[in-house]
């Protein structure tokens, strides 16, 4: 029986794991006893820095590729993204055999535009702006025909994210807790979807950076609020959430714990120099939120034990890094 | 059948196995189609800056441990080593809860020292010559009666370096060529007699820094040539062959790749930017091999096709890689 409360549901995140599972990584789970030692929790890590394109998007991507129908997918795919989810879909694109138009902000971090051209993808720039980057995006859906796949705000998305969680979940059982970064919310809705219908009684929060604060103020007043301008470090939390991410957010994460940018930095020297895994400013927030002080004085601290934390994704320039390190 | 030739051999190697099993990370392996296409080749990475103490020298140090027998542990070990292996020895020797006493040059890499600290470790410093760090520790053998354990010259060391070739052609059984970094030869030495123990047509190849070439000196000259000074970013690949590992060498090693600092750093850069893993100098030095022109010019170039690289530590401050990165 198909829910129709929210944009996905357990069934169209499971029917996504099936369509993707021959393109997607199943990503390991590491732990460490010095990080477990350091925050006083059983740390899980979902190393979704190793899926293919460097980063978990490849889900939502893959599953919204290959649910196109045949005459659909001909005409390509377009989108307008911060990085991320651009190489993804182009990824995705490739391995279907299909068009990828991607309209990319001229500000971009380069290695995430690398990615996009490497994948195959057709790079159409735009200003350094929202309005810009639709108004572009509407003249290539214009002239192609093509099917414009949003980077969070799309049920296919949401469900092809969701299924981290299934793979999570078989992995370490034991988990009571999830800690998920929140930007526009495709990863948390499917994450928490997938996980409160396999286990009701697990918590997920959101880690956020309090430079980029939208989804914390949003979950306060109740109602979707954007921010005019963001100030963090993490690249791929930038946005704000949509109409169908947030009922989900509004109604399934337990609590939204935000974190300084010199936090996240922190965070990703660990992941470096304990996990020895590259993980970029918006993946290492989660570590970071379990590490901070925000969540030590959260009532949800005492009774998490076992705490999975995804790192979302591992595309950093070492250049970037460096200069966030000394700053 | 025990083979004398050499001071370890497959029984040797297959008994540290199941020695160390309960202690010892079974490393992932893990390929990237953006480096195979680099490559020409199809590259299989066996992670062991995965391992715990972040390198391989933890299965030999456990292996030598762990075969003490009671009384004999009880007085502990003593090692003198510019980093890994003291690490390693010392959580091996706190896993037993037995003392660990650790001789190290004052110059050693910071995060190496704290590595040791970390696990328990008891520091003793010396200068930065073999001399004074022989002198110490033979200083420490009298007092203490504790057991020296060298980081390679040394049968058990070996036996248990030899077990990651066990696994590694376990999970990749097509794999025609091995990628070793060479220093003392510990590694390689342990890794050549299992692989080839079990897939005798197997090639196994060295690779060594142009400015620490010591070992490509040993085998075109037929004995054991030691330098007066080396030059090389790679601080784990600075020591030269020992009378148990030269045999092993010279005998097992089909070729030796040199490459220079520029390519090692390269290589530390790609398996950031592309693998996602940390990787220090001296364990990237298997990738910058692979990509190197040394490399393309060798007769087994050519009929290479699927190659096993050790990726063999991730053992680095990111404050030496930022500075490796821009000299």
């Amino acid at each position: 029986m198909e829910d129709k409360t929210y944009a996905a549901d357990i069934d169209s995140i499971t029917r996504a794991h099936a369509l993707i599972k021959p393109y997607v990584h199943r990503t390991p789970v590491m732990s460490s006893e010095t990080l477990n030692s350091i925050a006083g929790k059983n740390l899980f890590f979902k190393c979704e820095c190793f899926q293919k394109g460097g980063a978990f998007k490849f889900r939502g991507a893959s599953n919204a590729i290959f649910s196109l129908d045949k005459e659909q997918a001909a005409k390509g795919v377009v989108t307008h993204s911060s990085g991320n989810h651009a190489a993804a879909l182009a990824l995705a694109a490739k391995l279907r055999g299909i068009p990828a138009y991607i309209v990319i902000p001229k500000n971009a971090p380069k290695c995430k535009i690398e990615n996009v051209k490497r994948h195959g993808g057709q790079i159409i720039w735009s200003e350094a702006n929202v309005q810009s980057r639709e108004e572009v995006a509407g003249k290539v859906l214009h002239e192609t025909g093509a099917t414009l796949v949003h980077p969070y705000n799309d049920g296919r998305i949401i469900s092809g994210q969701g299924t981290l969680s299934l793979e999570f979940l078989d992995q370490v059982p034991q988990l009571d807790t999830l800690i998920v970064p929140i930007s526009g919310g495709g990863l948390i809705s499917g994450v928490a979807i997938g996980a409160k219908s396999i286990n009701p009684t697990i918590r997920i929060l959101a880690a956020e950076p309090t430079g980029a604060d939208d989804a914390a103020q949003s979950k306060a007043s109740g109602r979707i609020i954007t921010l005019a301008q963001t100030n963090t470090i993490a690249d791929g939390l930038r946005a704000s959430l949509g109409d169908l991410t947030w009922p989900i957010v509004r109604d399934l994460v337990d609590d939204i714990i935000t974190v300084k940018d010199k936090e996240i930095i922190e965070a990703m020297r660990y992941c470096y120099e304990v996990l020895k895994v590259a993980v970029e400013p918006s993946g290492a927030i989660g570590l970071a939120a379990v590490l901070s002080n925000n969540f030590k004085q959260n009532p949800l601290y005492k009774v998490s034990r076992n705490i999975g934390i995804v790192l979302s994704g591992g595309n950093v320039d070492l250049g970037v890094l460096w200069k966030s390190l000394n700053n």
